[in-house]
C-alpha cells in the first residue's frame, strides 16, 4: 500500500470471542522497534490491558507490535483478567521471538467476562502466520463492534526532506459501546523521532481531535490510543519547522477518525458541531460545551430537525460556568436566534427548516465574557440508539 | 373535599396557550393570607414568573394565591416578558381585589415566546368567577403537560391538638419537559406556622424528595415549588415535636410526587432506585448517583432489562469521586453482581431475568470508602422518549 507509512505489516484473524462471523483478532507489527505513545481513559476502572499498556509505556520508548481484540473488554475482571493480559502477550512474543515487553495489548467488548485462553492459543499462530497478507483496511475492519463502518484516514506530511506517511485506524461507535466497550485507536507514522517530542505530539493531537467528541457522555473502561513511530522512512524530525508540519498533519487525520466516531455515533443520523466561544476560560467554554452537547433534549431536537433553540439555552443556562445571561449570543446553523439574552424573532420555525436536514449542523454559542473557547463534536439521540442499546443481550 | 386543608379553593379554565382543548391555567386561593415558602430552579436564564415569584417571596412573608398556566414558560423573553407577568398579576388582583404583591405566578411551555395578553383579559375573570367550583384534582389536569397522568397526593399528620391537612399538586414528566418546560409543585396546608419555620421545613423537604430524580439530567428555566400554610385549621406548630411530625409528613407527600414525576418520565416504563453509600461524604455520593442515573447506557439497559451490570460499574468509574475501585460493591435487585472491585459469578442473565422485568428497579452502590450516602431516582431512556422529544414540533 502506498499511501501507508513504511515498515508495518498487519495480520487478522477470527478466534471467536465475538458470537459473529467477524474477524475479531488484529495484529500489526513494525519491522524496527518503534517509538512509541499511548493515551488511555481515565476511567476509575481501567481494562487490564490499559493497566499493562500503561506499564509498559512507562518503562519503555519503543514497541514493536499492537495486539487487538473484539468481544471482550477483559475490564473489571481483577487478578485473573491481567493474567490472562500477559499470558496472551507471553504466547504472541514466543511465536514472533521476541520480547513480550514490546507488545502492547488492547481490548474492546463485553464488561466483567474472562478469556477462554484456548482461543488465545489457537489464533495467535494464525495472525502471525499471515502478517503482511492483510491490509490497515482489514485491520479497521477486524476491530469493528457495534460500527457501521471501518475508520481508517491516511495523510502524508511534506517536510524539505522528503515525504512522511501517517495512518490512523480507530473504532468505535460512542465514547462508549455497551458491552463492546469502546474507543480504540491505533495511528502509525514511519517519522524518526524521539520519543519525548512523540508523546507530547500525540498528547496533544489526541486532546484536540479524539477528547472533543461525545457520542452518550459515557467514557469506557478501555478507551485507547496508541501511536508507534518507526523511522523506516528515514526521515527524522529535529527542526522545529518540521514538528509543527507532523502536528499539523497528525490533528489533521485524528480530527478525521474523531468526525467518524461521531457521525458513526450509535443510531446517529447527524453531527453537531459545537462552537463555544467568549468564555472566562477554555476550561469555562468546555463545561458549556459539553453541557450541550450531552443534553438528551438538544440531541432529540437534532433528530427531529427542530428549531427548538430554547433547548439550546435550557442546557448552557443550567451549566454551572459563569457568565451574565444578558450577554449570550446563540447562532443555530449560522442564523442567529438569541442575542444578549433575548429572542432575535419569531420565525424561527421557517428560517431553520432547510438548514436542519443537513447532516452537519453548527451551533455557535457566546458567552461574551472572555477569550476562553472550545469546540466539540456530538451525535443526535435516535429511535436506533435506543434499540441498539435496549436490545442487544435481549 | 374532606382530603384537603381548610380554607383553600381552586378554579381552572383554558386560555389558549396551547393547541389542546385542555384547560391550561389554574388558579388556587387562601381565604386568608397564608404563610409562603418558594423553591426556584438554579438555571441561569430563570424565566419571569420565577424572577418575579422569588422577589415576592423575598419581599413578603405571606401570600394568598397562586396563578398557573400551561403552554408557555414565559422564559428568555427578555423585559416584555417580566412586564406581561406583571401585567397579569395586576389583571388578576383588580378582579380578586386584593393587592397584586400576595399572588404568585408559575408558568410552563416553550421558552422564548410572548404571551398574547388578550388571554390573560379574557380568562382571568372566568376563573376567578369559577373559585371554588373545582377540585385539586382538577387543578392537577389544568398544569399537565406531556404529563401522562395528574400528580396529586393528600396527607393528614395527627399531632395531640388535631389533624393538620396538606395537598401537594404537581406536574412534569422530566426535570424539564422540551418546550413546555418543566416541573412545577404546589402544596397547601392548614397548619398555623412561623414564616422562617415554613420555608426551612419546605427547604429541606424539597432537597430530600423533588431534588432526588432525574429523568433526563436537564434542569429547566421554570422550576418552581410554591408553599402556602393559612393556619385555617387553627392548630399552631410550636414545639418541636409537632415541627417533627409535619417534617415528616411533608417529605412523605413530596416524595409520592417525586416518585411520580420519574413514573411518569417521557416515555419511561421503569423507575430505577439508586443508593449509594460509604462514600466519603454525601456530595460524593451524590456524584455517582447521578452519573449512574443520567447514563444513557444505564438507563437503556433498565428500559432493555438487561443484566448488563458492567454499565453500572462504567458509570461510577468515570464519576469524579474519590474512591478505591477495589472497596466498590454493587447489588443489583438485591443480587450481589460486583464485591470489592471484582465480578461475583457467571450467570447473571439467568439470575436478573426474572427481577429486572419489575417496574421498580433497586441499584445499590457501596464505595467502602466512609459515610457518605444518597438516593436517586431515576427513569428509563426508551423509543417514547426520543418520539416525545424529537417529533413534537414536527
Amino acid at each position: 500500500m502506498n499511501n501507508t507509512p513504511k515498515g508495518f505489516c498487519f495480520a487478522t484473524a477470527r478466534a471467536g470471542f465475538r458470537k459473529s462471523k467477524c474477524n475479531d483478532t488484529a495484529l500489526v507489527l513494525s519491522k524496527t522497534p518503534a517509538v512509541a505513545a499511548g493515551t488511555f481513559t481515565l476511567h476509575k476502572f481501567p481494562a487490564a490491558p490499559v493497566q499493562i499498556g500503561k506499564k509498559l509505556l512507562s518503562n519503555h520508548s519503543k514497541m514493536q507490535a499492537i495486539l487487538i481484540n473484539t468481544g471482550q473488554a477483559n475490564a473489571c475482571t481483577g487478578l485473573e483478567g491481567l493474567k490472562n493480559c500477559h499470558n496472551t502477550l507471553e504466547l504472541l512474543s514466543n511465536v514472533l521471538g521476541f520480547n513480550s515487553q514490546s507488545i502492547l495489548p488492547a481490548s474492546t467488548g463485553i464488561i466483567g467476562v474472562q478469556f477462554n485462553m484456548t482461543l488465545w492459543e489457537k489464533v495467535i499462530p494464525i495472525l502471525v502466520k499471515k502478517l503482511g497478507k492483510d491490509s490497515p483496511e482489514d485491520f479497521a475492519k477486524a476491530i469493528m463492534t457495534t460500527d457501521a463502518f471501518p475508520k481508517l484516514a491516511h495523510q502524508e506530511v511534506q517536510l524539505p526532506q522528503g515525504t512522511i506517511k501517517i495512518t490512523a485506524i480507530a473504532k468505535g461507535a460512542g465514547m462508549i459501546c455497551p458491552h463492546m466497550a469502546t474507543m480504540l485507536a491505533v495511528i502509525l507514522c514511519d517519522a524518526d523521532i524521539q520519543v519525548d517530542c512523540w508523546r507530547e505530539l500525540i498528547s496533544h493531537a489526541v486532546n484536540t481531535t479524539f477528547n472533543r467528541v461525545t457520542v452518550d457522555g459515557d467514557t469506557s473502561t478501555n478507551d485507547t490510543v496508541y501511536a508507534l513511530a518507526n523511522g523506516c522512512s528515514n526521515i527524522s524530525i529535529t527542526t522545529s519547522d518540521s514538528l509543527a508540519l507532523l502536528e499539523k498533519g497528525l490533528i489533521s487525520i485524528l480530527y478525521k477518525l474523531a468526525y467518524m466516531l461521531v457521525q458513526d455515533g450509535e443510531g446517529a443520523t447527524k453531527v453537531g458541531h459545537i462552537y463555544v466561544t467568549g468564555a472566562l476560560s477554555d476550561a469555562d467554554a468546555e463545561i458549556v460545551a459539553r453541557t450541550v452537547g450531552t443534553s438528551q433534549l438538544v440531541k432529540t431536537a437534532l433528530f427531529g430537525q427542530d428549531a427548538n433553540w430554547g433547548r439550546i439555552i435550557a442546557a448552557i443556562g443550567r451549566s454551572p460556568a459563569t457568565f451574565d445571561p444578558l450577554s449570550v449570543c446563540v447562532k443555530l446553523c449560522g442564523i442567529e436566534v438569541f442575542y444578549n439574552g433575548q429572542p432575535t424573532q419569531d420565525n424561527f420555525d421557517e428560517l431553520l427548516k432547510e438548514p436542519l436536514q443537513q447532516e452537519d449542523i453548527l451551533i455557535e454559542i457566546q458567552l461574551g465574557q472572555g477569550p476562553g473557547m472550545y469546540k466539540l463534536l456530538t451525535s443526535d439521540l435516535t429511535y436506533d440508539y435506543v434499540k441498539c442499546n435496549a436490545s442487544y443481550r435481549s
